[in-house]
């Protein structure tokens, strides 16, 4: 895997997906997509993109399921998809994840490419080869690693996306920020992402995505390096699986900026980041995301959900931190008193 | 992928396993195995292997489904099992095509060893990568090409097998003499499997195994040379499907017997493939395996079942075929009529 994947920043979307249908000889193809995004986007790329077949499911993380999965496989089925046939992935993080496992596990693997209808989808799930679905009341607790043959990255289809969904994405964008360093943090704490420049957010966009490009080169299973990337996401994926419990399921990119928060409190005590730099992002997160509402009796389900975090690998709970903007540590072990300081800090600093 | 199998014959299993723990860094072992299996053999496994926690599921092929995969998933969720673990699918191809599914799957992917105990499981399951489950009656429609990291094989399993276990295993040793070349072949049509020496069996085994495994090498996901090994399974999956159908599953040798006399019918009409060896494999089929029972009635569905066959690329039905023993060709194209005929031949060699 890894190898050979392109990716295209377009903004003529049926042109590129026809031209990579083309130069993979013309495969019967199917669209998988969303209600949501079937309704707003197909009818405009519809007419463009020739002869295709679309699968639809319901929208939103609690319908990544083994349900919706089955299907999708059903549906590939009774269409008489092959091995040769390929599919399209267009639609956020829900339907690219779960789109990616249903064409890697399909007669045990067909061709997929991603096109990332959102912010988040864009510069998280669409690249970097992790496909999956939630299981069991936990996330992506069933997947695999694989590529997308191409992602084809688009702004057309930003500009009607609620402050929500740009919010969400620019969380992973702050966290690329910190993994990178002072000058590209520095840009992304100077910016709104809800008011501010088309052409500036399209354009802090693009680096963002380098930077997980970089880091997945190095280490497409997740074997050591790329653990970088989960700076915020132990922290970040408990609140997620507390919010789904209490059936109210949270934004992605708002439970990393939550769990961020938590995990640079932690990098604060264990590895001494600065104490001003926690503050300052703690404050941005605060203007822009609000406050995750948790108090001390959630504590024990959270550190249960990060116990289970499919990038633990032991009893210990395992966190990315940082020494400060920039310099990364990976496999640091907190101990659950640790963990239950950093809640109490969280919830200071988030005003709760 | 493929890189690094280890391939161990033994007749100390539950020390072989122990060893691989070790160098594994001893991590927490799940042993997934069927109920014959674990009646049979864990008792005396059992002590030998040390702190290992075993999930059996109901044996049989009718069970390699959804509904089982996702209980092994749960399983493994509940008692903990993390990234690091491992997981022992000690059991035939059944066990070991699901287990190496499920753990190819869970949490995007863990460690996982086969200890085929089937001579089928032996020559054919364990060894190579494939893993998957049947859907919707379509066999092996949802999987991944995942090679254990190691596979044990001893015949210590093989004393008390059935005498239709040891047949269905040797189709696909026979499947290989026909790939291998005269030599191989002809030794393998020499010998009784059932009433044969056990060590002569064994000798043969592992000349079988190896030439899986040099296939398997030049083409892991079968893109091309790898679908030579397809011999006998176009016709061989299809009667298997009517008979899932038909509520009276087969086993898979079988199957491939039966669907290597229509193949090697087929090489006889479009590859010149000699009418002489094609009656004396017709004559040792029908002697050891006797015949699969079909109609003109069933012939629609066959065709059917033959194009759905996730091998199959277009609405064309494809074949690997001899021009003699030896000399495989792949990617040939038969049409419906010629099929047709080619199952009437299968009657009358079977004397249906």
């Amino acid at each position: 895997m890894m190898s050979r994947q392109e990716l295209i920043y377009t903004n003529d979307v049926a042109g590129a997906i026809s031209e990579l249908r083309k130069s993979a000889g013309s495969p019967p193809t199917w669209i998988l997509t969303d209600e949501n995004v079937h309704r707003c986007v197909c009818g405009t790329l519809g007419d463009s993109l020739g002869d295709v077949r679309y699968i639809v499911v319901p929208p939103g993380d609690v319908n990544k399921n083994l349900t919706t999965l089955a299907g999708i496989w059903e549906r590939l089925q009774l269409d008489g998809a092959t091995r040769r046939s390929m599919m399209v992935n267009l639609g956020g993080g829900v339907v690219t994840d779960m789109g990616g496992f249903a064409a890697s596990t399909f007669k045990r693997g067909i061709r997929f490419i991603n096109v990332p209808t959102t912010l988040l989808g864009a510069v998280d799930a669409a690249v970097g080869g992790k496909t999956g679905i939630n299981f069991n009341g936990f996330k992506n607790e069933v997947g695999a690693f694989s590529e997308a043959s191409a992602v084809v990255v688009s702004s057309c289809f930003f500009d009607t996306l609620p402050p929500e969904e740009v919010l969400s994405g620019y969380a992973e964008m702050l966290k690329h920020g910190l993994l990178a360093g002072k000058d590209q943090y520095d840009r992304l704490l100077a910016f709104d992402p809800v008011s501010g420049d088309r052409e500036e957010l399209l354009s802090l966009l693009r680096e963002s995505v380098e930077v997980k490009r970089r880091i997945v080169a190095q280490d497409p299973c997740e074997n050591g390096l790329r653990k970088a990337l989960n700076l915020g996401h132990t922290a970040g994926h408990a609140f997620e699986s507390l919010a789904f419990r209490r059936g109210k399921p949270l934004a992605h990119g708002y439970a990393v900026a939550w769990g961020c928060v938590v995990e640079l409190v932690l990098s604060h005590m264990a590895k001494g980041f600065p104490s001003a730099d926690l503050h300052k992002f703690a404050a941005y997160v605060a203007e822009h995301y609000g406050a995750f509402y948790i108090d001390c009796s959630d504590y024990p389900a959270l550190l249960e959900f990060m116990r289970h975090d499919k990038k633990n690998e032991s009893a210990d709970i395992n966190f990315t931190l940082l020494r400060e903007v920039g310099k990364v540590e990976i496999n640091c072990i907190c101990g659950d008193d640790d963990i239950k300081v950093a809640l109490d800090l969280y919830r200071d600093l988030m005003h709760i």
